[in-house]
């Protein structure tokens, strides 16, 4: 006699594999779900599947966009020579959210980990290295999170972006050490792009 | 310019509605969504509709179940003359766990609370008494949440089933008063099922 139904088991499984959810959590989701008319479950299924369908990576800053092109780099009245670089997608919402910034966004996907394997082939360098010679950049702002990795990053981008002519700079202390991005409020953020430094 | 893509907010407002996602794990849990293979995204919304077509609820203990009646009603070995009262389908799986029931179940589907409105109709109380006298059953095992609520519905369970000719008994303590039975651990639910007391 099984003591677990099979599809339900199934999908607790895929709640489980996503970030920031235990198995007590997962199965508490989907006893949830059990209870919501079959209706809104095909709405999520297919928002899911929407998602996924619509969005894209901008094909050169890497950000989330419906098109080639996100809307910012499409957006002319934007600083063209300032490139704000990220470890995530998720960073450039942070940063818009602050309404301080109206230059551009390279996404690196990452941040480099000799322990990983992720070198600068790795991340989006080269593609960051064109846009500089592109637009004549003459800044490039680095929005990492300020741990060891963000750093040594950081330090890795200030080498290559200088003799391109470009002034690296970094956000402002004000962001806890060790601490995550993701967490920081909106006023903090701001205030460290507003006082960003040289390197 | 729109700050956010459409399909992505979508998504995120579908996710917060689920019980224990804050906003932040939300968006974390769609950013890593985005990364994944179009084929597993869409596994995981085959495995949401599918769920919810497959499974149905027992006709005579409303537990969870892929057909009219679920297994372990349909099982003969099990003592008929027992029935185990829990508040949500959940909490049949935690008390099969424990190894130590070899009786029926009842899910009642919440639990009385004058407040909100629900009164022993909106449970499933007359069911409950058709199975008691069908069955013959001598012992009703109360395993509800030792909460007000919890303590109160108990009450009024052992108030009709007495009658019926079925001793009520209640989960011995050892679950902490105010807590919730989906955060014990099973050696405790366990040890509360064999010292089950009379009320």
């Amino acid at each position: 006699m099984p003591l677990y139904i099979k599809s339900v088991e199934k999908l607790i499984n895929e709640f489980r594999k996503l970030p920031a959810i235990g198995p007590k959590s997962a199965r508490r989701i989907v006893y949830y779900l059990l209870k919501l008319p079959p209706r809104q479950i095909e709405d999520f299924a297919r928002s899911l599947i929407e998602m996924k369908e619509k969005v894209k990576f901008c094909s050169l800053c890497h950000n989330l966009s419906e098109e080639d092109i996100c809307h910012i780099c499409r957006d002319g009245s934007r600083d063209q020579e300032k490139i704000c670089i990220v470890e995530e997608v998720g960073d450039v919402t942070i940063l818009e959210k602050t309404g301080r910034y109206r230059g551009l966004y390279h996404v690196l996907g990452g941040l480099l980990s000799p322990i990983d394997n992720i070198g600068p082939t790795e991340l989006r360098i080269p593609g960051l290295m064109e846009r500089i010679k592109k637009n004549r950049v003459s800044e490039v702002i680095i929005a990492l999170n300020p741990t060891v990795e963000g750093e040594s990053t950081a330090m890795y981008i200030k080498k290559i972006v200088t003799p391109l002519g470009a002034k690296p700079t970094m956000l402002a202390s004000g962001l806890p050490v060790g601490g995550d991005l993701e967490y920081a409020d909106e006023i903090t953020i701001g205030r460290a792009l507003t006082d960003r430094r040289e390197i």
